[in-house]
């Protein structure tokens, strides 16, 4: 399968990385062809890794993983081009920060979400909502984190959710662990969790944690 | 112990029915000293349970839960009287929500929680967060989700949170499942997650259910 990531952060690197060691062939995507980040990347990644602007990933992958930071996906995913993104399925890792206030604020609600915004942007891209729960080594390398924890995803396309269940399990995600919440506003709570997740971050000083869901009998 | 719990909803009930049956003496406040639910919760709960106004219950508890909905609790506290909350460990295990917004919005984010508020307004009380994680019946009866599971506490008196997390050892969480998160601000992550807790409901059906914090090795 080919995978276009769009973004050179920690983030896109990571799964871009993961990707093309489990054979896939892989572009890169950033606002310019070229960008040094990703050029870096591409030469330290392997044959199956390429880079090139949004357009170029977008339209090389069959699938495709925005992973710029989550409050310039919309403009990246502009940048792609509405026609690369058609009928794809576009998985969604970001948590998108308003950096106007201070500490930054997670720009989701019970009332909206980065999730949704993509989906209602791009409705005939197939939307999935998943790993941005966890820290971007945690996303590709689950056993850091020890013991069975919890992945969640989310989308209003059944069949693209199976296909990204799959693509985690390759990653290391056991299917039991990676729970369906359900359309793509349950990104709302997947991306509220994140406020959560910082104070876990500073409390117990590492990055490589999760959470378990555990469910009793009513 | 003494112990007031203003509040007489479905979580105050369940809290100082819990605390009753533990053999502390428990008066449940609310607005007006009779309300229905208090009185027939009282008589229900034995020899060691009485009910009175907001005012009544907190000069009586020696600690004290804030366990009206969350967006009632200042006014509660305010008709508790300042003079009945000083020097006092006051639990609070709300999530305030903002009904002016459909669905209701949980007013907590990286900026603010109403942990934060209820300290802020009552500065000589000794305010700990804790339980607003999980349902009702769970907060009182860990076991009904199965195994380990984690319950976060956060203040800003250390001394308040070590009484605090020995309660929660009573109510039956294991000391090594009680993490501390730090300061009251903490607060906010612990409310935001409410937004997931929303939609596991959801998808599971269930409100029997709970996360586990799990930590790697660095």
């Amino acid at each position: 399968m080919n995978y276009g990531v769009l973004g050179t952060g920690m983030v896109g690197r990571a799964i871009a990385s993961k990707l093309a060691e489990l054979g896939h062939e892989v572009m890169m995507g950033s606002r310019q062809a070229g960008n040094e980040k990703a050029v870096a990347w591409a030469e330290g990644a392997g044959a199956l890794a390429n880079q090139g602007s949004f357009a170029d990933a977008a339209g090389f992958g069959e699938v495709l993983v925005i992973a710029t930071a989550g409050e310039a996906s919309i403009e990246a995913l502009q940048a792609a081009g509405v026609e690369n993104l058609a009928g794809k399925v576009l998985i969604d890792v970001g948590n998108a920060l308003d950096h106007s206030q201070t500490p930054p604020a997670i720009m989701a609600s019970t009332q909206g979400s980065l999730g949704e915004r993509i989906q209602g942007a791009f409705p005939d891209s197939r939307v999935v909502k998943t790993l941005n729960t966890v820290n971007a080594e945690v996303m590709v390398e689950p056993s850091l984190v020890p013991g069975a924890h919890t992945m969640f995803v989310c989308g209003d396309d059944e069949a693209a959710k199976t296909e990204v269940s799959e693509l985690l399990q390759s990653f290391g995600w056991p299917a039991e662990d990676v729970i369906d919440l359900g359309d793509i506003s349950s990104a709302r709570g997947m991306e509220m969790y994140v406020g959560l997740w910082l104070r876990v971050w500073q409390a117990t000083g590492t990055l490589r944690f999760n959470i378990k869901l555990i469910t009793g009998e009513d």
